[in-house]
């Protein structure tokens, strides 16, 4: 443990989760991370309910800060709403300002391409051709693709022969607009890479084999496969299963599009398409089409299959219809949604060592430090007191609604093992 | 059966109903109505899927019509949703100018007073010192009462001493309005009553006894005390029983608001103080009394007992309810809800009569006739099949919704017995 005269020259090192669930690969990085960046303290932004991919995450995020804590993570402080369920830019902008606000200077991310220099010379190259690179892109945004795919198709047409990162990779996406993002702010961070590992892996301090799965696999085998934890123990560190499981007997069942489909359905039924227009990322007649599909449709998986098309990818459409299931307008957005501007730190959970170091930093921070949802009447931080508690409707009994005003930071005591709160 | 050129001198009674469900009271109404004046042809204008005192028919409209036909009912036609959830004033313009509308020229309702004249004479005296009577009900308003009972005091102390009808009672209420709608359409409908018979009765057709229960105590018996429907048979006809037993076979239960909680909570959760201020009957910031203890309750019963003041009565409370969860504003209703004028005439069932009628009277009719609510854009037509949609929204398997738009009038012959849709 430190003391507060030690704090000035930590390594204080910052990452970018959503651990939906936490496994190896997860525990891998943060290691790794750790072990690169000799990190006196860790800190992670955490999405809360949304996440990036326009899902509800499979656990609430007060289980999800459980595992972090477990996996050694010192402080936990929720990506609200706002930039969790966001594309790449905004997400990140985020992210990093809150970093940066909470006084990290280091950032390390998992990427394909594992070499940060890589990043720093692609932000500054794309910088210098900033003008000509929209040029492309609204080129072939004309022709009908998505965003994503205009964008890649564009870059590489730029920079054909140069060096320059491989933007079609989503973990080299994610990283790249960390590294801009630090530029804009013009903050002392200083980014690392990780090379994101697949393969399997032996970890020494423990006896049995792991393996490393992606999420997106593990949620698969729980919510399509309805396979029992049992079978997937492989993947997940003990405390994983263990949080699975209290999150299964708590909400009967984990989170998964389908159950908030009711509420989506009625959402979109009771919409005049003057309100849907109003909703975030609405655009283009949307509205109609949505109107005229929805009776028509008897699940989430049919609904987007039928409102899927070239133009847009299936992550910008569930982003969408998270956005009409929290009635969020565009209004909204515009007034609230400043990317490198935090509002404030809501810190969910946090180690002793956390503890000292948020308490040594508290005089300093800019932006407030929220502790308690109750504590602070913003807008932003009502969108998440909302988010949570839409998050929890279709599981929680008596349609009780998840209690994040009264919620406090969990406290984790790192040596011993225990939660202290 | 009846020829055309014979449509000018019948007798075409019309009657208000809303057989939540049809009962031996409503049979006695019918046959005492048919009695009284002789009528050749009866239309009863139904309620659809919310009723006047806010909450939704304990089964769909097609059902209730289906027990209406059997009843020996010649043609239902819907009472559209912005006439039917609402006040008796308005209430009864729109069921009024509906009967006026298709042709009939008698119209008949219980009371408690069973006399007629003392309606017309009432109605009468109370437009002769209307300003008067406004003025001492503002005057008890201004006491924090609700709008009901300031009307109720008022009219005593203006008419006291006089033979004056006493609006008191529902039904006279309601008798009162239909009366002073027929003066305001100066419509050839002529009133007539029959006084409301609470005792039990024998019908001589048939072997068993019946009794006379309210609709109100046979849905608790079916809801509230989860009675099967044996437990209740000699309180409604067996053609109800069958009817209702269909119903749960199809919705897996009666509808009554609780299963319509999870979607009115979402609702008001996911809505702003601006967004509920513009709901139709949403005054004097009950949307920030709804915001509050939204989250506090986990039952509509629950919901219904924390909002409701001495300033508004139960039924206001759950007729603002249903405008929520159908998010009908008030700007809607202004360029919407005529009372006296309602846009069109939709045929929900017809004896064969009934058809020989409607063929006979078509060409004659001032507002459109609808048979199936694709035939026509209109938005209060609209507002119908939404209502409908989401009155079996958590009845429905798959999540699929009532079909309104294909649906086509149920045909009945009285003769043989037996539906011919």
């Amino acid at each position: 443990m430190f003391k507060k005269d030690e704090v000035g020259p930590l390594n204080i090192l910052g990452i970018v989760v959503e651990y939906n669930p936490f496994h190896y690969g997860h525990l891998y990085h943060l290691r790794a991370s750790i072990e690169k960046t000799k990190a006196d303290v860790t800190v992670a932004v955490m999405s809360g309910s949304f996440l990036q991919r326009g899902e509800p995450a499979i656990a609430d995020k007060w289980t999800r800060t459980r595992m972090a804590l477990q996996a050694g993570i010192d402080i936990i402080i929720e990506l609200p709403y706002i930039y969790s369920t966001q594309k790449a830019e905004i997400f990140s902008d985020g992210a990093v300002s809150l970093l940066h606000s909470i006084g990290c200077n280091q950032l390390c991310f998992g990427s394909e391409a594992g070499d940060v220099a890589l990043f720093q010379s692609s932000v500054d190259k794309v910088d210098a051709k900033e003008s000509e690179l929209n040029r492309e892109i609204q080129q072939h945004l004309k022709s009908g693709v998505s965003y994503p795919r205009a964008f890649s198709a564009a870059f590489q047409s730029v920079f054909e022969g140069d060096n320059i990162l491989d933007l079609s990779q989503p973990n080299n996406i994610l990283g790249y607009h960390y590294v801009k993002a630090i530029k804009k702010l013009e903050s002392k961070l200083k980014p690392y890479t990780v090379k994101r590992e697949k393969a399997q892996y032996h970890d020494k301090e423990l006896t049995r084999e792991h393996i490393i799965a992606s999420a997106t696999a593990i949620r698969k085998k729980l919510i399509e496969e309805k396979q029992p934890l049992e079978a997937i123990y492989q993947y997940l560190p003990s405390y994983t299963l263990q949080e699975l499981k209290g999150q299964l007997q708590r909400w009967g069942s984990f989170v998964h599009w389908e159950k908030h489909f009711p509420y989506l359905q009625y959402r979109i039924l009771t919409s005049s398409p003057e309100e849907l227009r109003n909703i975030y990322e609405c655009e283009e007649g949307l509205e109609y089409r949505l109107l005229k599909l929805i009776t028509k449709v008897s699940s989430f998986q049919e609904l987007m299959e039928v409102v899927k098309t070239k133009r847009y990818t299936w992550t910008r459409i569930q982003r969408l219809f998270v956005h009409i299931l929290l009635n969020t307008t565009k209004s909204f957005m515009e007034e609230y949604c400043k990317p490198l501007e935090a509002p404030y730190i809501r810190i969910l959970g946090m180690s002793e060592e956390g503890r000292h170091f948020l308490s040594s930093r508290k005089k300093e921070l800019e932006i407030p430090l929220i502790t308690r949802a109750s504590e602070w009447d913003h807008p932003v931080l009502q969108k998440d007191v909302l988010a949570s508690q839409l998050h929890s409707l279709p599981y929680l009994k008596n349609h009780s609604l998840q209690e994040e005003f009264k919620a406090i930071p969990i406290r984790y005591d790192k040596i011993k093992g225990i939660f202290l709160t």
